[in-house]
């Protein structure tokens, strides 16, 4: 059960979450004034505070995944904020996209790579969709492929969302699976996926840039076909191989058996599932 | 079992190519002359060889695969001379690269691509390794990615090859399996792929462009790892979705199952093989 946000005083609850329990949440350090009884918190303030609860397990030394999005751009500040207060040291960074590693450079926090830092303590980063198996659909941002790369690599990835991420199964809030495809004939790759999907109801569509209506273009040069699903796609390690197999697609954003912990916090408070 | 050259006058064999049967080589209209007893033919006569054999598969009215690399270059050049005859009409070309695109236009072959026609009825293409089961090797020309999307779409692939392309197993050759990734963190990726076949005593190569030492950028705006492997790989299909379920890993050289017809051209004849 999760506890309300004006119970939470209650002290560390750090040795509860890593047995998997659902848990109060300590106070985010100052961050947010004791809500109102009454208080409805904005989606933004939910995703500042599983942000906040998340850098709880970032520990001096570490070498750190920073993800991408309105989520993880939270916990990004929040650890430049503490290594500013001397309250984290020797931190190395591994951004997961050109915007997040702009972010961490602006707020002076040491960065790497995978060539470099082949093995990271620690990631985290928030998601488009969590399913109750703790599978992720991302890169409705666009930074699907890098932040596969980096969270793929370490030995922890905290996952961050508000409790509107929550889905039955990946597809069923209705919005997007992007997978990143490579621009030479992407109409016949999209008409490809699609077809795979076609029991689903799937329907592809080309992502583009807001105002231009030209496509959008990843970090890699690359571009997204969002997928739509009426339906569970059903097994997804299966859906994935089948995606992966098609010549011209680069990389799915659905990120199965990644993460290790779940942190959503909710109206009525934070919720922490370790898998 | 292969027929010398000087015996090869007699007829039509494209019904006895039909039902698999290794077969003598017609005439490929009057390009050789028969060579001696005793001639010795170029490795580059082979691949000439092979290529026209392989265009008397193409009708008129066909949409056509068109293959990239030194032995699918003389069926590209062969369609065009065809076409400006006479004898072959209103081919639609599908170029596996921009180097083919190129060729193909001087040539005065029409050309599309998959967008527009996304079912082709026949593609001819070169092979650097083909094994027993018609599995092959492809990409040390770097253009693998878009041979692999414009060949799976094909009714019928037929591969031309001489015979020193001809192995036990893929990687047996001791030359490269090619593998197409984004640029982004190579260094990781290339480490990641030498790991996977580390058993079968794996090296992996960034390639290079010859002179400046740079990285050789795809038509994709890619990179590509040679993989040199010292051992047999085992399950090829197994393999395969090993390599594309890394992150970073846009494609791999090795075309498993899609092969229809294999051409051989070989001091002693042609030998063709059907699956």
């Amino acid at each position: 059960m999760a506890i309300p946000y004006y119970r939470r005083f209650i002290g560390s609850d750090k040795s509860a979450m890593e047995t998997g329990i659902v848990v109060p949440s300590s106070t985010p350090s100052g961050l947010l004034a004791p809500p109102l009884s009454s208080g409805i918190l904005t989606q933004d303030e939910l995703k500042k505070i599983a942000a906040y609860k998340a850098v709880e397990y970032v520990e001096s030394g570490m070498v750190l995944g920073l993800g991408t999005g309105s989520t993880a751009k939270h916990a990004v500040d929040r650890i430049g904020e503490l290594l500013r207060q001397g309250k984290l040291k020797n931190i190395i960074g591994i951004p997961t996209s050109k915007k997040t590693h702009e972010q961490a450079v602006s707020l002076g926090i040491p960065l790497s790579d995978l060539d470099s830092h082949p093995v990271l303590d620690l990631a985290i980063d928030g998601a488009d969709e969590v399913d109750p198996h703790l599978n992720l659909v991302k890169g409705r941002g666009g930074s699907l492929l890098r932040e596969k790369m980096v969270e793929g690599a370490c030995k922890k990835f905290v996952v961050i969302v508000d409790e509107s991420k929550l889905v039955k199964y990946v597809g069923g809030s209705g919005l997007a699976m992007p997978v990143e495809i490579v621009p030479f004939c992407w109409n016949f790759t999209a008409a490809r996926l699609q077809k795979l999907f076609e029991g689903s109801g799937c329907v592809a569509k080309l992502r583009t840039s807001g105002e231009s209506g030209e496509p959008f273009v990843t970090d890699n040069g690359n571009y997204i076909v969002d997928l739509y699903f009426k339906e569970d796609i059903g097994d997804l390690n299966v859906a994935s191989d089948e995606i992966l197999r098609l010549a011209g697609v680069v990389e799915h954003g659905m990120f199965l058996g990644m993460a290790t912990t779940l942190i959503v916090a909710g109206e009525l408070g934070i919720t922490i599932k370790n898998k």
